[in-house]
């Protein structure tokens, strides 16, 4: 989208949250800050959220921070959220909530390999359905003689969302369509076991194909299938044979980390929550609480993140800009614990700045 | 279980269904005739089941089949079941109606690399819930005017199934208990997002612990935990990590599909789906309709289910004899294609048979 094209300044929500995440979104701050005068000025509001938030408040989302992302600010950044150790009364993850309430439903997650450091090419993009699925959170509980507990979760497709979710991914393959050269696109289900629900899943994808022509042109884009088990064993057999991947909420999670193990780590991929009318970007890692707080945080994620907001608000040169020049770094040779090299947090993000 | 030992004949059903399924339990039967004395004389009766038979007959898995499994035979092979392409109305998988109507309630996978072969060292067992979940197959459909088609689905977990394949989880694991080496046993759930339903299988598998002094004994298991996306990921990074991994049914189902991606070819991952009475071997491959009726398919998955079949009815001796007889044919580079040989399905049979 280019909505935000001829903004005076760029507004931008900071949701930092916990662990690592305090430390990854002042990293991409700075990357913004150093855009200069290539985007519109920014102007960085702290938001508030997160399981460290709710143990002192009650509260993983406060309702501010849902109504300034509504009202106050263009687009937003958000760190990563811890998940307590036990069930906890009153907790509900705040990023899936954020997702629900702005509508953000579409998770794009794009995973790529660097040539000369990688020993296997990737080029995929994960578009993760982002507000259904078993991630409505319906759950029951009950007890009966013969079971004991019996708990039981709602897991929901709709024509809807589904398509919603297709269109994105059929616009983001039909981008990366080049002469003789068709983009690929793979849809994820399991509907030999979940007939109904990943059977409307397949089929609501595949209709959207006719509404524009460029999509059920198979010069530009081959559509295939894959059943979810099976995904995961062939993304780690022949990943390049993967393009844009379109799955249902869970089943996205679960291949996005799949995909995250074959470049390297978690620390270097980002993703976008994408609605018709907002965005935010989103490390795909963690609060990594074992290196929280020592300065040693990858912060490639959420940098490539702040980058992937850009380019989905119209800022296609900047966004590149950045992607080139964490390249840059990598091959180089700043790299983080993760990536097995030795470098700081702030060594990566100086690197990367001096680059822009 | 024991319960096997000492009868006349070991009555064996054999349910090829579809595909591949027909090559390799074939192959199975000779490697079971090959041990001669060492086991009760083999019994195997031919059992229909599939989608091939669905289209034929109109049901998948004839209620002959069932009360001959329930009946006739000791134990069980199973080959592989087609899936539609499309939603076709009135089937519905035959492997998962086993599972559920003989309680064959855990689905134990081991996956492990050959010294010499596999560059990386994976050695586990996947304990896989084989009855609820998603997969009891509760599903509804709708239309509303927001939405069109919505399609719900319903994902069952009860405290009796969780501490059921706990139980087997934590005698499989101190098994595996070594004097200064505890075993590890890995709960994977997603309690972040789901508190409720996995929020009570990980509780209630934690619950077992108490039954017996040498499972909550930290010098004989350790117990962790890893959320599914992370799970993913990190088997993938450091699969010596992991040792006996406990999981939900679609949990596993995934799990056991990313880890025989690490040992080199879903051909070699075996199974079995036992419950207290009943066993039933099934190689963790699917039907593989590329290359069925080729005479190429690697039997190995098969043959090894049938030694865990073995194994679970108390005749470790054989079934030892040929796990190690696979090993070595393997490592003499009698291979199927999967694996980058050229060995015929045939070729690798008579290689272990000839070790037997
Ligand atoms: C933290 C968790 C709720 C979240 C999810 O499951 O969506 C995370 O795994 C992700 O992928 O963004
Ligand atoms: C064929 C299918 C129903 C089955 C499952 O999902 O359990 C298969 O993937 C397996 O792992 O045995």
């Amino acid at each position: 989208g280019s909505a935000s094209l001829g903004l005076k300044k760029l507004r931008i929500g900071m949701i930092p949250a916990d662990g690592v995440g305090r430390e990854v979104l002042p990293a991409a701050q700075r990357i913004l800050e150093a855009l200069g005068s290539r985007i519109p000025k920014p102007e960085f509001t702290h938001l508030d959220a997160g399981f460290e938030y709710f143990t002192r408040h009650g509260e993983a989302l406060p309702q501010e921070t849902v109504a300034a992302m509504q009202n106050d600010v263009d687009c937003a950044l958000f760190g990563a959220v811890g998940s307590p150790t036990r069930k906890v009364t009153g907790y509900s993850s705040p990023i899936v909530a954020l997702r629900k309430k702005l509508n953000l439903y579409a998770n794009v997650r794009p995973v790529h390999s660097i040539n000369g450091i990688d020993p296997r090419h990737v080029d995929m993009i994960i578009v993760r359905e982002n507000t259904e699925c078993l991630y409505i959170k319906q759950e029951t509980l009950t007890t009966t003689e013969e079971n004991g507990k019996e708990a039981r979760a709602t897991r929901l497709i709709t024509e809807r969302a589904s398509k919603q979710i297709g269109r994105m991914a059929f616009r983001i393959a039909l981008a990366r369509a080049r002469p003789e050269q068709p983009a690929g696109l793979t849809i994820v289900h399991k509907s030999n076991v979940l007939s109904t629900t990943d059977g409307l899943f397949r089929e609501s994808v595949r209709a959207v194909m006719q509404e524009n022509p460029d999509w059920s042109d198979a010069s530009k884009i081959v559509v295939g299938e894959q059943i979810v088990d099976s995904m995961v064993y062939r993304m780690f057999r022949e990943p390049e044979a993967f393009d844009v991947v379109v799955a249902p909420n869970l089943y996205g999670d679960i291949l996005s980390d799949a995909a995250a193990a074959l470049v390297g780590s978690l620390g270097l991929v980002p993703s976008i929550n994408a609605g018709d009318t907002f965005v935010m970007g989103e490390p795909v890692h963690g609060t990594a609480p074992d290196i929280a707080g020592l300065g040693i945080v990858n912060p490639v994620a959420a940098i490539r993140s702040a980058a992937l907001m850009l380019d989905h608000l119209g800022y296609t040169e900047p966004a590149k800009q950045i992607e080139e020049a964490v390249v840059d770094v990598l091959k180089e040779g700043v790299r983080t614990k993760d990536l097995g090299g030795s470098a700081t947090t702030e060594e990566v993000v100086a690197a990367i700045e001096k680059r822009l």
